[in-house]
């Protein structure tokens, strides 16, 4: 379970998009959400877009691994697709905040890697939320003053980097992934494969 | 500190080379030790060949961070070159036993990232030590019994693998020491970094 968190516009969208077309291996946890659909966004694909009803109905079903307000809307993680991914062998990518990185943390500990990426610089941050067009000036100018709020939680994090290129952003997660892939304790399987070795088969 | 370990013939010796290669800031941490300069070693390079008298001098001038007993002969780590080598930067890669490894990671701890690597299988194994022609029959015997042993320790590492094809063993170590380097508590700098960012600068 791979958390990927940085404020808006500091790049964690097109990094894990990047990531997901390189690595097979890997699944997205698509949240839900009660926010408006914004234009070029699909349901389903980029959230599952549901109405405060729904999202209460799904809390209440205990169907949600973690959720929390941002915004004013309500963000949210279903259970079973993640559970049905870990089970069937992938890696599940979180695209989430540091609310749902510290309920999912709570939930999971060693099962989880976060990483927490950073903006260049406040200036770099503005430019990409106004460049991608999907706010408006109001609500730019809102997550940039929600930005230094969230920029706060970078130290809850195992890894950290900071976005200076896409290119070298996607490399520095698929090394975080890779190694953790390697980790003894990730790897039980070999405890059979030593005990064979050592029995000279 | 990144420390490799294996059974002897496993790969890790040419695994380091190829990194040491391809990553301007890693330094080799060149072992002193007792035994004889095998054909085609050079001093200085390989090891640092001293006799028994030497090597107690070192001991008791506490210039060793760790060595040990292997095969009849003493393995040790000169502290100097690896306090250098960090204090200028670089990170260090050492080709240490279990032995060495433990009582580096009780004076290390969290600054020490340790990786086993393990044969494809003994029969593989035991092909790599007779193909090198650096030992005798009977050392490779000898080599052959005590690598059952030295693989019990595998479940002490931090990261383990198979060393199927040097190349993919080396990305492995590659995305390892990669991912080491962006985890937070080894980038205390960017505190001042997001500091700054937060306030607008």
């Amino acid at each position: 379970m791979l958390v990927l968190s940085s404020p808006s516009g500091a790049g964690k969208t097109t990094i894990s998009r990047h990531l997901l077309e390189q690595d097979k291996n890997l699944s997205l946890s698509i949240s839900v959400t009660t926010r408006p659909k914004r234009p070029g966004e699909s349901n389903g694909e980029d959230y599952l877009f549901v109405d405060r009803e729904e999202f209460n109905l799904m809390i209440n079903r205990g169907e949600l691994l973690e959720y929390a307000k941002v915004f004013d809307h309500y963000y949210g993680t279903p259970e079973k697709p993640v559970l049905d991914s870990l089970s069937s062998g992938h890696d599940v990518l979180f695209d989430i905040d540091w609310q749902g990185t510290q309920q999912l943390a709570q939930k999971a500990r060693e099962d989880l890697v976060s990483v927490f990426v950073l903006p260049p610089s406040m200036q770099e941050l503005e430019r990409r939320l106004i460049s991608r067009k999907q706010d408006s000036s109001e609500t730019v100018e809102f997550r940039m003053s929600k930005a230094a709020d969230e920029l706060s939680h970078w130290a809850e994090y195992d890894y950290v980097f900071v976005n200076n290129s896409i290119e070298e952003s996607v490399t520095h997660v698929q090394s975080i992934l890779n190694a953790e892939r390697l980790r003894r304790r990730r790897q039980l399987d070999l405890t059979e494969f030593v005990k064979a070795l050592r029995e000279g088969q």
